[in-house]
């Protein structure tokens, strides 16, 4: 395997020094490691969370990153670690289904349960498998280990459900709040693929019609609401300079409804 | 142009993915770059915090560094981009008046308007220029482009209104915090510079005197008040091993008003 | 001194720019420096925080790795800065007991007072070390200065006290809880060396009892609180997918009594 780059992803935050640890252990091994933070700030235990940054994150790496993911509830049970390549990327994770969104579209090229511990630290704890199994093999990947030496072939992988689908029902669409950012914007489930060739009149949230599409956040007034197609190609809701959750009092799960110019 | 250092300055948080992304856009360019974060809490549209902290840091980044500041409210509108270069630094920001005071007292050799899509990813999304724009321009900057080739000569750039001056009256003078930090320390917008030669006997906030300035925060007694001129040589109130923003109540704009021995 | 790698462990926060630019002063001396964090958060002057950090770091970063503290509630006063070298890793901190725990049990092969501005910024403020001595000193090890230049040899270092000790009361052992994590487990004083040979019948805190150890964090129901050897070697008190912390209004002191099998 040849590796460009080494991505982190966990729930550990930032206060601890776990993050820092990880570190440390793979630059002793591969002391010329270049390793990126995608984010430590997943909810604790926020596998869906993850796999959805996973997902936005990795097709902007370079070519042959390695993406280490440790939200990892499971540690020190019978779940499994698995090394997956695909064509462009790899990914280092539990099997616990975080991998799913990050692997949709992607060809698998191989997966391998990780399991000998000749690439683990020599002392193995029940709950740190971040600095003393994940961090290691990292780096011995970047050393270029060859991925068949890390174990057997991994059979099916844990999926996580998919996301609901949009409803559709003549002229409208039900979809959901899918997730929310530091900015307080609504990231919705309706892909921006889906809508060609219609042309979106309005779009209901909490009881609020807000009218159609913008192009850009200052093309509505100052504290007013807007919905428009963001960087990952699905509809998102915004307050222009504040923030639509907090304006709406909108959460992960709400209904959002569009209707359509007939 | 000769790029030493890229660093990166945003209001992204380091909850969402934004910042890896946009370091992952940078390295798929430019496999060695050198990135160093200054900070990624400007408060959300925080144009002042951010040119402040551009200022506070830039001087002590290496000769040839270039800052990337992404604190961006008009992202998508037709605010423009621009590079400016310095004698010793270049700066690659949205033109809103956020390189006010890092600008101050530097000799500007050339500015452009960032408009060749050459040098942007294929498609540029309406929310996210960081990913789209100001990673790669920034990347093809480290490779050593011609800043010349990524658009037109700029016009007039956007300035922030400057800061409050200090009221010089008799054996006084009027001034106000103009930031705080995470201890709570109370910096003003009183520059040691101008007090050469004049003795404080005291400075009073909120009602409270704080007799004269204190060499180090040690010089007063644990949970006391004090002032003193700090790193970035100006008069700031702390509160021994506690928070003097806490203590007094204080916030940003407060006014701050020294008496002098005559 | 050969410096493979520079750790930080200050109490600035990421929001302020402070890190940033102690990273460019760094930088700026030794271009090529490799820097890792292994955090910022610790409280402000928590001493005994960041000493526990960086024992439970330090041994897992590259040998010849030079680890420099800056949680300095003394910054400005008399108060010393040392680099202390030790076989395996070098450690410059302000002489204030920080470097405690992390020298238990390393061989001390030389410590020196930071005393030679040669190595300094050229203006050193009063409040703001790390950017004006701990930074370009960190720069100048990486860039191999011999440790005996930065001034003469340090005298008895400061020392934190020591841990309180484990209480043994025939078949009981009384600890406390030392400290929380982001997970809300807590770390318990009671180091698994100590144990070999006993069987532990109950773990007795807040007037819960939990039972004996557990093997990994599932092998309890969800919800459940469980105890088990965490990755320090230590007893720690957990929730399966949950907060101990919450779930039992657990703190940092609190006492936790085990019994042992007769």
């Amino acid at each position: 395997l040849s590796v460009s780059c080494i991505s982190l992803t966990t729930d550990f935050g930032t206060v601890d020094p776990f993050v820092g640890i990880m570190k440390g252990v793979v630059l002793s091994i591969a002391p010329q490691a270049r390793i990126v933070d995608i984010t430590h700030d997943i909810p604790p235990q926020g596998v869906v969370e993850a796999g959805l940054c996973l997902k936005q994150s990795a097709s902007f790496f370079p070519k042959d990153s390695l993406h280490v993911c440790v939200v990892d509830p499971g540690v020190g049970s019978s779940r499994e670690i698995v090394l997956v390549r695909t064509d462009g990327a790899s990914f280092l994770a539990p099997d616990n289904g975080i991998l799913t969104y990050a692997l949709e579209g992607r060809k698998i090229l191989s997966a391998n349960v990780v399991t000998n511990p000749h690439y683990f630290l020599p002392v193995v704890s029940r709950t740190f498998h971040g600095r003393d199994i994940f961090a290691p093999v990292a780096a011995h990947l970047w050393l270029g280990v060859n991925p068949q030496l890390l174990g057997p072939a991994a059979g099916t992988l844990k999926l996580l459900p998919t996301f609901p689908q949009v409803q559709w029902e003549g002229d409208t669409a039900r979809g959901r709040v899918i997730s929310l950012d530091r900015f307080g914007n609504l990231l919705t489930n309706f892909p921006e693929s889906s809508f060609q060739g219609r042309r979106i009149s309005s779009v209901l949230l909490k009881g609020r019609v807000l009218g159609g599409l913008s192009s850009s956040y200052s093309a509505v007034g100052e504290g007013e609401l807007g919905a428009l197609w963001e960087s990952t190609g699905h509809l998102e809701i915004f307050e222009r300079n504040g923030s639509a959750a907090r304006h709406l009092g909108a959460k992960t799960g709400d209904e959002v409804v569009l209707t359509f110019a007939s």
